[in-house]
């Protein structure tokens, strides 16, 4: 049985209390913090029979009874209390990103070092059944050698221009999801990057000093290509898609939807729209990665997102920023100090 | 080189003769007959490369230059010129039904007997890119032993009310071809055929003594069970599915549409519907037929549709027409003689 | 909070204490009964939160604290226990069939009648996303009036031979889904049933005194047609497929799959089978209607499938069988009284 | 009627010369030219009904009967004989590319500015059904402002290496088509093109000194982006895709196959391979631009692709070759001389 603390009680808190509450019988939340605690959120605490809440996540670090975080606080914070929570001895489950400042992430990585405790990034989409199909289909050789990975990742509605100015812009807030999922597919790291990127969504977002709109190819160790295409706002859905094409063929996966139903009429054949919400979308992965922690703890083996998967999407994000300011292709290397 | 005579030219004769025309370098028409030759169609004729027009068939039938006629008048002369065609020793290439009279199509058949000419009726879906990859599979086992066969056909729009009182109702008229079909992918025939039906599609069919909906359920030789299900109009355009399941799996084919186009917006994912009229569904399936007659004359070799192919599905819709009156299972043995 | 108490642990009892447990906060399980009640299962109630088990269900009726019962055992037991428990004052959810013998439903109906408790059957796959959202489209007028329905229902896998016999026959044990599902689609009752049926997927079901495969055909009270499809087994998984055709178009719903992924190869383009088993099909689904009656419980409305929703199924699956025996079409009418 | 000369009785030639026989009654053509002409061209050009054979095309330029040329010569040749045509008064239909050096082309924008007859160039894929179909929707507001568009071109065998050191390289022998296939859905032109590539389907053409695998980003003159991603060898077939997306939304088409037949059984539910051939897969559309051609002839108006739309695509196809060998975007202002 692992005793878990959760830290950050905000919407992806939530989700991962939920999760470990119906689907992780083998572990057991003690103790929840946030410094906005309020009658509301220990409500709902006691609600998911978690006995202990906190506006000070030190009570979770201190208390020796329990064995393992979930970072879920906001970005800035993830890397110092992922240095606290190590030398204190616990297993960390950390939100990504670890940092968009690499010499902090450098940091956890000096402390893991130190204390090798189980450390998970929470890259969640690696832990989705369709891009899991998508990768098995390439471990099991059905494609032969890989020669092109296409990443679509589009959201449904850009985020508030407030939001834009402090999320580190769109390849550390919204494609560094892509750039892992790169590397799991390609099961190797990108060696350059560049970026043609506009904004076209909403002024706003270049008013913010960023861009909606972004493709982004990338050279891999392999020797093959990827390529990722984003955009802030798909008015459709959460369009999420992934095809791997190679020597012996391509396996790819659409979006999956709330239902199979379909309507003929005199407008043609119309299907349901991708899910809108990427709560609903990756519900499945939310609790699959955090099974997959509590799952290392118990095993003692690696979990399996380190926090080299943590760092090496924040290496690619860099790379693609310097890309886009300086309008060429730029190697990973450029971008490590 | 075959040369051809066409008879009738409405519709169905002008296709024939532009496949030929288009399609079939191994056949030359010489003759078009129409008892209504105009100037308009005089012209289409010429334009057409077709040297003679006339407007008495007996003409075909009395050139020993021509080989080969494609009846395509109207169906109360279908039997009556096959007979004549037959005793002038012209191949025949005949549109289906034969007659909805078996007394007429055993004169056909008597008519063979005695001067064995190549014989060829119309049931176009056979020679349609779909449905004959749904045999092939069959044909190769794919899907094992067949149990159940099940054909969705349903029209664009209902015929008028005057041409439903003359067209021998709707299982001698529209699901003839499905009766084909059926014993097309059997590959064996039925033994007995259950009619559920209605008039929902329009008052005026039912007025004139007809259904425009229904449910057939067949019960073939090798004990393995077929349904149909018909509907004089599908708004969503002209719908001609199949389906066989077996034992090892299942193979089915649903419509073409004009496009592979598909369009994602708020309202869902819209792809196009299936092409509306049966000459544009079942274009190559037209020329294909033709090219099969014609390459059955050149090599002297079977047609694929031979006369006992056009008495069969006329026993079924008799039989269909039976169990709806009497409102029981009826056996294709009662409708004989 | 409403307390419940689960009669039968065997997998749709464990089924719906999962659902209890993790998705209706609003219901407690206070008691399991099963008369082989032992160690292991004793240990997996406890794990699952359950305070008490008892191998008599007298246990559960005669608690004053529980609300409302499962009944989840063996189908012999669902009406005599439904009417014990609706004498004791309890709401009931009861499993699909309520009883073979509609003589033993009436006295079900009688017991409710004089103590209207709530009594929810257990057809599950009204519940089920894809057909409701069929449902959906049919309820806003999306295909005009109903002219056709289409059931599809394949088994994965044919039943124990030994099961065969003591299941009632197919219609009673499988097609009643597909009754029901017609009942819910249609939103009317059906008048007239006639089958054609045949053994070909295991002569040992044959030998059993059942069929494997059928073509249910029916006919609504409103005039429309319906049609079914079973077979016991479909190589490929569970095939659950509807389709609703009508004036002004057709709404159809295909199966699920595990995930989108689809592989492009020299063999061609190959996307996943249908979920191979029922729990996995349906699993939300069960939730859903457990969800339900606790709901009808708290808001004290009606249940979404009252008795005679289990009633006028098995209706249905006696005129099908008498149908198979007599080779003729039988009116709903004549298996009453 | 326009009587045409074909220049060039290669496989083009021939695809063409069937078009004009069987589709576009408007044309007659009287002679065909190759340098190469043999007995067994001779007998093909009297199957298909052509009066003159000739080895020297300059009978066809000096013939005053002929009012239109079609040039299927050998690549080197297209800019040449296009001159001397349209100095002829021929109006000229050539082939892609009309030469991979753009000072040829000027040439005959000189002559046509001189002489200004019809010219069009053979981009077919704008002719194309599918594609014609995402043009519409794009032109129709369907997906309100564009922001990217994507297009997957793949062939499904790498040509000669003999063959790759004569093309051109890549982006003038085979992206090319996709370059003017994304002018054509953007409506405008691309200023600037940056290339991933790598050669990973066979040595032989890293040794011929060109790719075969690439992902080329476009920025487009309305602020939009393009990708394109190539490869020489798809083991699936001819891989054919285009994607607009934009404010309200996107569309997209997919591949064409033979037939719609689909197979589910254990292995999973497989449908059919995109068609393998490039004359199978756009069968139609080089039939509708020789229309197009015609048409314009006979109506006077402009060609729908002009000697600037054969002109565009080489400037997009030498600034990717000049992004390729520089390793860096490159505008398409600096190929321009």
């Amino acid at each position: 049985m692992v005793t878990v603390g959760i830290i950050g009680a905000g919407r992806i808190g939530r989700v991962h209390t939920q999760s470990i509450r119906t689907q992780v019988p083998e572990a057991v939340i003690k103790t929840i913090a946030d410094p906005f605690m309020n009658e509301k959120t220990e409500a709902w605490a006691k609600e998911n029979g978690i006995a202990n809440v906190t506006t000070n996540y030190k009570d979770i670090l201190n208390d020796p009874e329990i064995d393992a975080v979930l970072i879920c606080s906001s970005t800035d914070t993830h890397s110092p209390i992922s240095v606290e929570a190590i030398k204190a001895g616990k297993h960390v489950f950390c939100e990504k990103p670890i940092d968009h400042d690499i010499t902090k992430i450098q940091e956890v990585i000096t402390a893991l070092n130190e204390n090798p405790v189980k450390y998970q990034v929470g890259f969640n989409r690696r832990f989705d059944h369709n891009f899991q199909a998508v990768k098995k289909a390439v471990d099991a050789g059905k494609i032969g050698e890989k020669h092109i990975i296409k990443i679509t990742s589009r959201d449904p509605e850009p985020p508030a221009p407030e939001y834009v100015k402090v999320s580190g812009g769109i390849f550390l807030d919204m494609t560094i999801h892509d750039f892992d999922m790169v590397r799991y597919l390609a099961g190797c790291d990108a060696t350059e990057v560049y970026v043609a990127a506009a904004n076209l969504v909403d002024p706003a977002i270049g008013e913010a000093g960023d861009v909606d709109t972004a493709i982004i190819t990338l050279e891999m160790e392999d020797g093959s290509l990827a390529v990722i295409d984003n955009s802030r706002k798909a008015v459709y859905g959460y369009d999420q898609r992934a095809e791997v094409f190679g020597s012996k063929g391509m396996v790819s996966t659409g979006n999956d939807s709330a239902t199979k139903a379909v309507i003929a009429n005199e407008e043609g054949i119309t299907s349901e729209k991708p899910l809108y919400f990427f709560l609903e979308r990756y519900m499945d992965a939310y609790a699959n990665e955090v099974k997959a922690f509590i799952h290392a703890i118990e095993t003692d083996t690696d979990t399996p997102l380190g926090v080299d998967d943590g760092l090496k999407p924040v290496l690619m994000g860099l790379a693609a920023k310097k890309s886009l300011e300086e309008h060429r292709p730029v190697k990973i290397s450029e971008v490590l100090a």
